[in-house]
Order: C-alpha cells, then structure tokens, then sequence
C-alpha cells in the first residue's frame, strides 16, 4: 500500500464512505504491500525483464520443464544452470528457441532483449580444464544484458602469455578471473588493473587442491586488494554479481 | 619510455647526435618504462592521488615510520592497518595530524583531498563485537573518497531492526556486510538489494566458529547472487573493493 | 523383577515354598529386570505402540525384509527410513499396506494408531532440493503420532515469502527448520519464534557447502538463542525429537 | 501499533481530531508496530520479564556497564555471560545485587521473579572439568525461571555412577548433557531417557579432541534418536532451549 | 649368518680349507644373515606359520593370484583382505579350499594349524551395520590361531543389551570394539573391563560422521584409560594387534 | 551383594529374622552391589592398589590437593599427570613423599608396593623435544608396577642408532613409540618387532604438523600391522594400556 | 627481439633505410621479444627438443588429439599424462609410434632425442599399490632424457628390503620417493643419503590416509633435511623436476 | 668395518695371531661399520665440515649449551635454528665468535670454512612479513657454504618489480621462494625459470590463511612443474635442499 493509497483510505474514513472496521480489514489483507513491506519488494521493480534463474542440480528433467512453464509464462528470460543434456532434450521439445551450452551446462531461453551497457565483462580462465564455469558465466552474463569479451589459457606459469591480452583485461569494467590448482591468477591480475576483481576457484586439480579449496584459500589470502571470492565452479554468482556492477 | 620519447631517442639516432651503442643503453636501463610495460603500469597513473596503505601487523613501530616517511615525500595520503597504539604514539610524534582509530586499528594521514562521487557506500554489521572490522573498513573508505554510511547491530535473530535501516542499505551503491558467527546476515541483505555485496565474515564466535571459518563458508555459499566474499576481518579488503566499484 | 514381585518371591522364601537356591537362581536367571535395571528400561513402557525404526541404508532388502517381519509380530508401527525402492518392491510383496515416499526415500506400516496432541510441528525447509530431508522428517513425524505443517521454499534470499507464512510458523509447539547452502534459515526462524527449533543442515549445494558443513557450522553458531541441531540430513532425528518435545 | 490503537487513530481521523497528515506520519514513526510487523514481534510480548542478555565475551568492562543500566531500566532481569572478575567488579559497584558465578563466569541481576513450571531441567555432565559449561547453564535455566537438578562426574567410563542418579534424570522434563573429549555421555544417556536431550560439547580436552570438536561430531552422530546439539562450550544455548522446552 | 656358522667359517679359514678372498665374498653374499641383521629379522622366526597377508584393494585377481601361488609354495596359511567376489573366483579356480567371507571381503587358506592360546578375543560391535568390519577381523583372528567370540549390535544407545553379555566380554583376553557413528561403545566397555581394548572406528554413518573421523575422534579422546585405536574400517590390524596381545 | 551375602539375607527371611519389608529395603539401599551390577564392577577388585590418576589440567592447586587427601585415605598410590610446578608445590607442603618430575609435569604419591611382572615396557622416542611425553608415559608405567626401558633420540633420520638399541626394544613385552613431525618411526619399529606397539604422537613440530596431526595420521596408517594409537601427547594412556598388557 | 636485431633496426634509422614511424611500429609489433620480455622467455630457447606435456584429465580424446597434432608440428617430443585407454586408442590411429604405459596412464611420442647426463634418477616406491605413480614419473623421467633405476616394495615396514638396494639409492644424483599410507619412507631415506629427495605422497589407503593427506602431511614434517614434496599422486612433477636437477 | 680390515683380520685368524673367539668378538663389537653398515654411514663422510644443526624450538638456554659444547669439539661448524635472544646471550658468553641473526632467530659459529660452489642460491620472497623466513634461509645456506642472492618484496601484485630482478633469478643454480597469504609467487617464479624452484610456504596472513596452509596448498598445486615444497616457514629445510642441489 502506497503512501498516497493510505492518505485516500483515511480521507474515505475521515469522510465516512468507508468504516473503520473495513480500514482496519484493507490494511490486514494487504501483506507485503504496506509501507514497509514495500522496500522490501523496491528493488524487484528494478529488476524488469531480468532472467529468472534455475539451478537444475538434483532436480529430474520434469520438475525443471514444470517450473520453466510456469516462469516462461511470466515473459521473462530464462537461464538453467547445471543442466544435463537430458534435461536439454525434455525443454527443447516444448521450447524450441532453447539453447544449450553443453562446456557450460546452461540453458537459456531469450524472450525480451535487455538494454546492454556501453562497458563489457571481462572473463578470463588459467587453464582450458576451467572452461567449463568459463561458459557458465559467459551465457549468464549475456542473459543478463552484458557485453563480454572471454580470454581463456593464461595461466600464470606462461605469465607472457597474460600479458598480450593485458589492454582487453585493463579496459573491461568489471573482471572474472577465473582459475583452479592454486589460483594464483587472481592475485596477478589484481595487481594489473584497478577494477573490481571476482575471482571464482574451480574444483580442477587434484590430490592436495581438494576439490578447488586451494584455489578458493589462495583467493581469499590474494595480496591485492581488489579481489573478492564467490565459491567454488560458482560462475553464475560471478557472471550475476559483474553484471550488477557493469550496469551501476 | 613513452612513444614520442622513443620517436625523439630514435630522431636523435637517425640525425647522429646518439649512437647506436647509447641508444640501445638507454632503452636497456629504462626498465618498467618500454612500451610494452607501460600497459603493465597504466592503471597506476589513474589512481594518483590514493592512499598508500601499510599493513602493520608484524612489523615494528620504527620500520613502519621509516615507510611512512618515504611514503609521505610523494604527497598521498597514508592509510596504516593493524596499528597497535604504540605504533601510533611513534607515528604521531613525527606526524601531528595523523589520527588513530583505536576500535579499527588504523592510523590515517589525510594529505590530499579526493574527489568523492556522489554515491556512497553501505556499511552494514551484525553486532558490536564486529565493530572492530566495521571500523577498519570505515577507515579505509573514507581516506579512498567515499561517502559512508554506518548501520550497526542488526543481525538476522531481530529482523526487525533490520528492516527500519532498509531504505538506507537500497539506496547504496554498493553495500558491505560484516558479520561472524553464522554470517546469515549477508544472504538476508542479499535478498533484499540489487547492488553489489561484499560479505566479511569476522572471526567473532567461539567453539565451532573456528575463529571465523563458520560465517566465511556461509557467506561463500549464501543464496543470495549478488555476494562476493573476502577474507575473515578483511575489513581494508572490503572497503577497497567497495571503493573501486563507487568510483566507476 | 517388579518389587512386588520380589516380595512374592521372599514370602515364598520365608513361607517355605521356594528353596534359598532356586530364589537366587531366579534372581539371576531375570538379568534387566531386577530392581535397578527397571529403571533403565522404564521409558520404554511409556513407549507402547511407538514404531520401530530401521535405519535401511547399507542394508539388503533380505535383510530390511527380515527384521520388519521380526519387529511386525509386536504390533508396532514401522518407519524404515533410507530405503530405496528395490526395498519397497521386497517389503510390499509381503506387506501390502506398507507406504513409500520416494522423496524421502521412506517405507511406512501404520498398523496401530498413537493418540496425537492438540498442538503441531511445524517444518520449514529454505528450497525445493531439500525436500528429501523434508519429507524423511515428515514421515517420522506422521508415524510418531503427530499432526505437522509443511512449508517449503522459504529461503531466506527472499524473505517475504517466509514472512506470509510466519503466523503458521510460530503457533506450533516445535519448529523443525531444514536448510542446505548457508543454512542462515535457522537464525532467523529462530529470531522470530519463542519455540524450541530444531535445525537440520543439509547436503544440498556444492563446492565450500562441503557436503553440509557450511550449513552445521552456521547452524550450530545461531545468534538466536534457542536454535539446536542434528546431523547433516537426519530429518529422522529432528522429527523424532520434535515429537518427543510435541507429546510432552 | 495495536490493532485497537489503530483503531482509535482511525476514530480520531474520522471525528476530525486527527489530520490526515498527522495519521500518516504517526503510523511511519511507529516502526516495528505496524499491522504486519506485528506478527513478527509478537513473541516478544510472551517473554515479558524474560532477562535480557549480554554476551560479554570482548566487551570493555565500561561498555558491559552502559548496556547493562540502559537494559535495567525497562524492568527486566539481566544475565551477563563471558564475564571476568574485572567486569563483575565494575557492575556490582553500581548495582550492588548483582551476583556473580565464578566457575560459570556469569553476572546475574534478579530483578523480577518469573513463574516456574512445576517440571525440571536435568544439567548432567560428564567430568568435574566440565564444570565452567555446567555453571553458565545453571544460571541461565535460574534466571529464566527453572527448577534446576545438576548430576556432575557421571562419565561413561565409570557408568554405575550414572546409573545411581538415572530416576532423577529420566523423570526431568528436559535434560542438557554437558560432555567434552569422546562426548559418549549424550549417547548413553539418549539411551535411557524419552526426554528431549541437548548435548553441549566442551572444549575441555588435548590433542585429537581439537578444541571440542570430537565431542561435537561425536554428539551430531549420536545413536539415540531424541538428542540435539548447540554449540561448543555453549551453556547459555542449552539452558535457554532447555528453558523454552520446560515452559511448553 | 649365524655365530656358529661364523665361527665354523673362520674355522675353515684358519685351516686353511676356505680362501681369505672367498670367506670375504661369503660374508658379502649373505645380505641381511649377517650378524647385525640377523637381530633385524629375529623375529620373522618366530612367527613361522604365520599367514601371509595380501592386501587385495586396487590388486587385479591376476596380480593377486600370482602372489598367491608365489606364497603358497611356502607352506603357510594365506590371508587375503578386501577381496572381491571375482578375486575369489580367480583364487578358488585354483585353490579349491580356499573360503570367502563375503561379509568381511575376505579370502582365507589354511594350509597349516596354528597353536592357540587357551584365552580368546572378545570382538564388540555397535550395530550390524559394522559387520563388514567384525568379519574381517574375525577372518584374521581365526587365521592368526586365536579362539574368537563375537557380539554384535550393543550400541550404547541400548545399553541393557550391552550388560547381558558383559561377563564374555570382561573374560576375554584382549578386546575388539567395533563402532562408526558416534563411537561411544569404546569408551563403555573400556571403563567396564581391564584387558586392551582395541577400538575400530568405522565408516558408517552420514553427514558430520565424515566417513569415521568422528568414531575416530571420538576413540582417540576416550576417557577410559585402556583403550588404544586403529585406522577407520581396519579390522584386520585390530585382529592382527589382539593376536599379538592374545599369544604374549 | 555378592551371592553369598544373598543366600545369608534369603536364609534370615526364611527363618524369621529379616522381615520381608527390611529385606527388599537391604537390597534397593545397596545400589551397585546387586547380582548383576556385581558384573560391572568386577575388574575393580583386581586393580587394588592400583594408582588413583588425577587429570591436573584445568584444575587449580586447591582442588587438586583435596581430591589427593580424599583419597589417599583410600591407601593407594596416587599419580597426578599435566601438574604444574605450583600443584606440586602445594601438594608437597602435605605429603612431603609426594615427587615431581619436572619434565613430565607428573607428581607421584608410592604408598605401597604393586607387584611387578618379569617382563618390561620399552618407551621408544624419536627426539630430545618429546621427552616429556616420554617422562609421563615413564612414571605412569613405574606407579602402575612395571619395569621400564627408555631408548630415546632413535629417530628414523638417523636410523643406524635404532639398531643399536634393536635388541633391548625386541625383548621388550610391549612397546611405547612417542614421536612427533612425521610420526615414522612407529612403522618402522612395528616393522622389526612382533610384539605389541602402542604409538604416542606427540604435538611436536610446527607448520603442517598442526599440533600433532601429522604423526597421528602417519601412525594411523601405519604399514606395519602390530601399531595401535592413543591421542596426541597422551603418554598416560599409553603407558597405562601398557601396564595392562605387561599385566597379562 | 634481440640486441643485435635492435641494433640493425637502429642502424637502419640512422642510414635512413627506415623510417621512425616504421621503427616504432616494428618495435610495437614484437610482443613478447622486445628486451625486457626476452628475459622472460629466455629459458625456453634452453629448452629446445624438450616434451610438451599435456595433462589429459578432464579432456576428451578430441581435444587431446587436437593439441597433439598442432604440438608434433613443432617437432617436440609429447607427453600425455592422466591418458585413458579410449584416448590412447584415438591417439594411435593418427600417431602409429604413440606408445602407452597402462599403469601410468601415459601416452609418449619420442620424436627426437635428447642429450642424457651421465647421472641417473633413482625411483624408490614403498609398495605395489604406488606403481601407478612410479610409472608416471618413470615416463616423464625417460622422455626429459634421462637413465631411471626403479626400486619398488622396499617400505619401512620391511626395512631390510630396503638396505639391499641402498648402494643403487645412495648413487643416484637425486632420488624420487613415493609413499602412500603414512610416507615414512620419505624420512628413512631422506636420512640415508645425501642427495635431494623429492617426495611424493599418493592416495593409496582408506580411512584416516584421507586420500593421501596422511602421507602428505607426513612428507613436509619429515625429520631429515633434504625432503621437499610435490602433489599427491604427482609423479610428473616429481620426475620434471628431478630432471632439471639430473641436468644440472 | 672395512673391506681390507675385514681381510687383515681373516689374514690374523688365518695365520693364528687372532684367536677365533676374538675375531668374532671384534666383529660383533664394531656396530654400524660392517660391510653392510658401511653403506648406510658411508654417505656421512661425504659431508666432512658440515655444520651441525640444533634445533633451538622447546630447548633450554642451558641444554642448548651443553649441546652446542659437545659439538663443537668434533670441530664443525654449528648451526642452531628457531634461537631466542636469551639463548644468545647464553652461547655467546662462552663462544664469544657466535653471531646472532635477530628476525632469523639463528646462531652460527663459523668454524672451518667449506668449499663453495661457483654457482649461486636466489632466495626471493614476497613481502616484508616474509623476512624472518628468509633470514633463516640466508643463515642456513651461508653455513653450508653456499653464495646467496636475496631480492625480498618482490609480490605478485606488483609483479613490475619482480621483472626487474629477473636475471638475477634466471641465472641461480637453484631456486628459493618464500611466500605467505595466497603464496602465488612460486607458481609466477616457476613459470619463468628453468631451475629448481623450492617454495616456502609461511605462516604470515590472517584469516582465512589459516597459518599458511593457504600458501602451502597454492604451492603444492602449482601449475608450473619445477616446483617442490617444504614445510610452512621452514628455511632451514629449503635451504638445506638448496644446497646439496647447489653442490651436486
């Protein structure tokens, strides 16, 4: 309930045309729509045509279809992480326009195009054994309305290698590092650019990187100071979090 | 090297007034500067002006004035973390106007004003016992140019405070949650925002806190998709990031 | 051995009719059931008609198959919980009645009725993917003798949600609260019910969730004050200490 | 704001005493008392003279203080928990009744009495070294108005001692176990009892017992199905959630 | 090399029957008989008879039907542990007495009769899910020539069934206890008797039992005195250790 | 109640003596001394004179010096482990007999004579830095009636000195390896012996020992089949569990 | 580019064959082989003959077969580690000279050959089970040109075994140790020569090795001094840089 | 006992100058030099002058002394690690030529001097914080006769710095890199030379650095191949290592 509905509620007390006891009623059966709640809800407004998102992890290819058919109705953009490509035929049979990243697991469905801003993301990847939460990011920070430009294989043990793409990685907005074993390519990079740094660790290795916790401990202790952490293979958070600072 | 002193040295050489030997000696010894480097220490030029920031845990009173004064002859201002108050009687003995926060551990020295934007960073904790992180961040922020807003004691076990300070969190531009114990309170703000969040857990708990680890694997897993993690009590580190994304 | 019955015993001494031999013999020859051992299995006759509980993980469907039939022959109630369907399909053939949930993976044989009290538990659970542990804790509840309330898909990344259910939420007499990733429901369940909540973590997430670690550490470091915990997916555990808080 | 409060507001409206202005902006400066936020703090109301509590675990003895008169005034009880002998002396110059718990190191100002349930709380603990935990729940199941039975030094290495105190513990309404190193006493004594249990591990031990954490894995596994965990060392935890399940 | 055959050597030398130079290589040719070795490999002779134990994991039935035929023409028994059914078919093509516990993994061939002891080895189990344990260690007691009695499913959690059996346990030389979950049982029997007790955690159970560590923890902080551990699931080294202890 | 005093009690009733009344209130007043409590308690008649062991840590000098009066009225040696030199300087002010050995923190109270068995107990260690591991596990395994060889400073880096003490250590009945870092030489000694091998990690080291940790686990995996592990420093325990063993 | 290049170019510049504008151009153009980035490259001309290695985990055959075929242009040997069998199959249709070592999961294409140091690496593995890591590092060894002797099934716990290969160990110019379980081997020999050591840790075992975090942690604790280590199961590691020290 | 001894001796039996029993005597009374023995010491020869090491952690000022007197009669160098001032103070009242490295916590006592080699050690570390690591690196090597280049605070995040010393890195025979927080300094440095890298991992970092387990799991999962590891802030080892690398 909008402050100026509350003032025409009152009036209409205050005038007689509605009782107090039906006041009282209006007010109760308005939840989440009263003053406060109102807040609450502000920045969903904001968030118009924004993809809704499906981890698709543990859930069979019908559960994912019901849910589909349900937002798809909506009008919104849809994204499906985690996805098999048996959970890909079952959608693509009722959705044609579906498209699958097979590296990445995603599908998406592009309904409505959403306003791009003139800046790009910035993906980069140590090792092409990392490409598979590469592409996770990449088809989310499309759907969500971004330029990206994607560099993959300069890790730091061929650190030449990094430094021919440096312009592309200074210039972009906002950066995803993206990078397993020691991930020691976030903290390189840190020190080369002065923008926001996200840096994901991905599960690659083996032995002592325990399933990606070297890279994310590595990350966490990086030495330069603009770098924050999602967790482990986590490229949607990633791709999610740069897509709100490229349209700030 | 910039370009046109490479085209003026390479001038000097076709007109004979350098020899070749002289030439390439020069470009030998001019080393960070050759154009390929340049791309390497671009971005520092953008940040003129920024604090040069000491991180003083183990490290002794003198060694961090003798820092502080080589430091002080570029005409930054100086941001100095994890300062005991013996280092502070040291610094401020030489430097009058440097100001210690005894709760955050920090010395500044303002020198130079920044330009601030308009925005202003949220910064938004748990409880009291955080306030120590809450401090150093502050610290941090304000010496970077930025305008701050503190919002203290409002963990998730009495939502309700929360909610009275929720127009405050929205409207940032970028909003810093510090918290320990279970570290709920990063994916509650999460749902309610659509800025960036950058969670620090605190090492504020005991038993099987283990000292912070609790609300860092909290956050890192949090629900919420706009949340990016750094360090336990890395309250520098979040502030910095913050900055960053203030300033784009 | 009752203690009147140990009189009728030493009246039969005194009287003549029993030697001093055979009364110590007979002694002996009733192991649990002499005095002090009474008291360690008291409880246990305050249980009458509570089911049998068999946990069918690592177990044969020969094996569940044959215990059910031993337990079956004292009239209780049956509740086998991490059973797969190959276990039903044995267990059905030979009990018809016998109910499965494949979701939470139980086999339920309600062969008595158990006097249910007036009051209810309520289970909330933070997503749909963990609606195993839901429907384990569920089933336990329900054959225990309990009348029970679910709601599902109350994360805290959306907070409203939970709020329009929160009237249903703090009328039960126990709250179970079953959540994975951050597990940051529990806090703030806890902060808005004054009844006992009893959290469940969950395996669900990937990377730093570490199995369910992220979730029992944030639950186990609750700010709110009456939050305890079980076992990383024993829903069982939870309903079954619920129910014994909604009998007292 | 009560709905009758609201009423009587709508009242004045109506009769003309109250503008529209002023109706608006009295329900915007009552935060937390809106129609719908009632419900959230709705359970507060029940805890009417329930203590409010202070975690004095890295809080100046001068901060305790302040917090402790701003609470005194509103009537209620006050329990201080972490508290040493420098804060007790600070807070007893003031409020000259406030009584200190050495071994628990609690700070306790009985200001009103609660009603107690006729029902007990059992606080069993394996060793004399576990004595600290046991204290700090004592005091807390004091405050909040319980019957206390405390049974120290039953561990299960000498387990006829236990047994010599069973009736006392199988006929409480809610028993908190309080064991540290293998933490083996919850299980034993989950075995014997058809009460809620709440185990707290301690962290007394060395080596392999990692600052509680054996006992606290030890008490998550627990084979006895009616046992619940809180947190290493967390006596205040127990008492209270042993608190709201004797008041049920 | 003996100190007889030593001495009858330099004898020989001495009469000149055997060279300077072929009494050097003698004594060269002889690795690991020489007289300081000789203490290195005393005991080996002692345990003559003693089964020849192959580890079966990550062995192919081919590598291990090798070894076996290798040890056999040695004439003693032959114990083969985490062996699958298809080694057992490759072994028992081959070796028509040789059995298999399916339970225990085990491959058992007894070739020669082992002196036992007059005492016996007690192995405890807390529930049949431990089984698999309890027979391998049952398989290498028996191999190993020890009278063995066995009592399974005397968890702490029904500690009466425990008592029934005591009088076997407390009789017995040297104790096996076999438990994963929360471990406990070790700590009981340990405070109940006073041989050895050998605990074995194993890996059964879920979740924050991560796979034996907590049984493990649990074992290793036991507050009784006599207990000592092995690793999780080794049933054959507890075997092995209370052979030892059975045979002294 | 031992049978005999049963039959006695059973032959007063029969003739008139004992009321029927008195006789059942004999046997409920006489709480752990029933025909099958007797089972429990068994094994504590055979360790008369067996030392009473106070755990010191966490107990101040003044609690420690009243559980020692109260029982050495008992007339049994007592041993006081993790006693500081303040401890002893109060236990010695009341038993001037009382000893301290500094390194193993122990205090040792002889009042009468144990038995000794023939055989001895080997303690093992790798270096001087675990010697006070080694002086607890000494004066336990003296107070408990054992005659003991210490052979210190054999670690595996420098493994000829091993052999030197090969024979002393293979005639041992039993043996205590203590060793810290890797914890390698209980293999390598369970390896040259075929008695029973009782191994003591010690918290020696830095870095990725982790306080014990490390040789923990090596000793946990051990490749040599006779090793059993106590906790990390427990030389108490090991000794004890050798005590035992020698006993046999 | 290098300095005598620099010089033509300038020389060019000076006799006017090349304009300044060209000569910035030119310099610009040369990424990675202007002076300073020499530097960085500049090991890899040492380098020349040397293998590509590429790590098959997580690859498909496709894509191994692709990088093989651009790198077998270049005229390198190639080494395939972690290569299953379906890979090998690929590989060998187009490369009939591929050669596959099945233990080691290798696939080597020996194109030219490579000048071998007189030294040689010793190769020592405690057990059978570790002979999937000591192939790796075998292959890897070979292809960097070097002479391997491999010493197998000579863990402590045999430790004679071991002594009968030493003279072959001491005579290496570095020695590769590979140990699983509790990695004693590392320090034994670390102690017997005095050549590097490197050690590797593999994830042979169960339970408490925790996938070869026992032997790891075992390794880095050692107590002689020359040990350093590499990853769990990281024989090419171990080999690739036990050759450049064999070609030191 | 060498080969030529062992022949006079048979030579002295042979022609009845040594008596049978005194030949076996003398054969059984010369431990650790028999023909097998020899190979174990025989590398100890090899290291004639070299320091001798004490490992100064949990020794007494006075043991240290007593120690260091003993050694120093054979006349070698002497080394004590892990030092404190006092035990300066102590050793160097009696051995005035001792010299103390304050932030390497190391006393040497340069004896006799030791060939070096005409290749050198580069010890680089990342920060500041790292010093007392690489003083301790520093004091090794030169007592072990090596040359040694330091560059300290050459960072990852300021990688421009670490180019600048790049040729004093390439050109080392060896390699030591000591890092703290996310450690990626070995893995940069090890990309860009082709000489053996030993990476020190150090405890300096907070947090989530876990003291240095972050830096010890980003080494041990480095991307580049020459990389092995030591033990967190042990300088010592890795400079040990280098040095017999540097010598071979």
């Amino acid at each position: 309930m909008s402050e100026c509905a509350l003032e025409a509620l009152l009036q209409g007390v205050k005038e007689g045309h509605i009782s107090i006891q039906d006041a009282v009623q209006k007010m109760k059966a308005a939840p989440f729509e009263d003053i406060d709640f109102a807040k609450i809800d502000h920045h969903r407004s904001l968030r118009q045509g924004y993809p809704e998102v499906i981890y698709g992890e543990s859930k069979t290819a019908e559960q994912i279809l019901g849910i589909t058919e349900k937002l798809f109705e909506k009008g919104n953009n849809i994204l499906i992480t985690r996805a098999s490509i048996e959970v890909y035929q079952t959608i693509s049979a009722r959705f044609l326009e579906a498209k699958y990243n097979a590296l990445g697991r995603t599908i998406t469905l592009h309904v409505t195009s959403l306003p791009k801003p003139n800046s790009y993301i910035a993906i980069v990847a140590a090792g092409t054994s990392d490409l598979y939460v590469v592409e996770e990011a990449y088809e989310t920070a499309l759907i969500l309305g971004n330029d990206v430009q994607k560099i993959v294989d300069v890790g730091v043990a061929g650190i030449h290698r990094l430094f021919a793409h440096l312009e592309i990685i200074q210039n972009a907005k906002v950066v995803i590092v993206i990078a397993g074993m020691e991930g020691a390519l976030a903290s390189v990079i840190g020190g080369l650019v002065d923008k926001p740094v996200i840096a994901v660790p991905t599960s690659v290795g083996y032995g002592a990187s325990f399933g990606g916790v070297a890279a994310l401990l590595s990350m966490l202790n990086s030495c330069a100071s603009g770098v924050s952490v999602v967790n482990i293979d986590n490229g949607f958070g990633a791709a999610y979090n740069a897509s709100i600072i490229n349209h700030l």
